[in-house]
């Protein structure tokens, strides 16, 4: 299993981890097979979308303070279920298939890691299963 | 890695594709493993709900559009943050069992393509990893 | 594969099955790979979350409601869709990566069952694959 660190900058922050991810698959020289993205924080979460522009996952992140907004009352003492119930929907774990050393991603798809209650040191676990192919 | 071509007919539109996932692992005789069923596109998603009544997935359309409404004010200038969001929330990507050449599903469970941005031409891989079992 | 049956106690029920999952792991000797997790269901789900504090999961649970209200007009004559809506949002599977036999996790992480229109028995199945590491 591989870590990741991200250093993430703002309370709720998108970085993307593409280059980084990929990085990782070239070093380790895994083949085929599936990469499994596993973020271990229940605070934050893991999703595919478009890195072309980044305004959109600006525009993402306004969504989600529309549907769980900050101010929600609590009765988690520390505040921030918020962050707690954004993780769940936006989910701590994704799997990226893996061809010829590469990763497997549409045209405008990259992979952000999605902090909901930063800045914070985030890591993310890089698990590979190969099918021998 | 196969590929399952699905023509979307309207904006929003989440077209059944259970049985071409099924006849794709009988060609190819997948026996025993885990069937990764991943979409490259960021203004589509992919789910699994009840296929009985086509009225549940009418419904879980009417909630999406409800938790993310077209009309948000949008900084991506194709204003199609929307269906990027309601991407993230549907998730891109999921797995299903197989065990003796079929898939493992629960008695109502269907795979359901969700378009967010259609219509269009869609493409859904699948990549099968066998236990050897 | 292996079967959990879970009870549910209430109409929305999220009981934790951390310890149910890492009983199987190590019942039958699982020790290097990735543990797939799916819910055969279509108004139930699965996700992972914070396990120390009960109120996180009782605020989830909250904006779960929120998110989808119980009273949203429904095509579907058994008037369950907001449920069915909750189990795409929420999802019906996931996986945990396994190393020496035990859950890859969190300090904070636990494993819960999503029931959104119990109560009822449920199950949850679990498929093991490993990298024969």
């Amino acid at each position: 299993m591989e870590t990741i660190q991200v250093r993430t900058k703002e309370k709720q922050d998108f970085p993307e981890i593409t280059g980084a991810v990929r990085e990782k698959v070239r070093n380790r020289g895994w083949q085929d097979g599936v990469l499994f993205i596993f973020v271990p924080h229940t605070t934050a979460g893991i999703f595919i979308n478009e890195h072309a522009d980044p305004d959109v996952v600006k525009d993402i992140s306004a969504l989600a303070d529309r549907i769980i907004p900050e101010e929600f009352p609590c009765r988690h003492t520390e505040g921030n279920s918020p962050a707690h119930a954004k993780s769940v929907l936006f989910n701590n774990s994704l799997y990226v298939i893996i061809e010829k050393g590469d990763l497997v991603l549409g045209t405008w798809q990259g992979i952000f890691l999605a902090e909901f209650d930063g800045p914070r040191n985030r890591e993310v676990y890089l698990k590979f299963m190969t099918d021998g192919g």
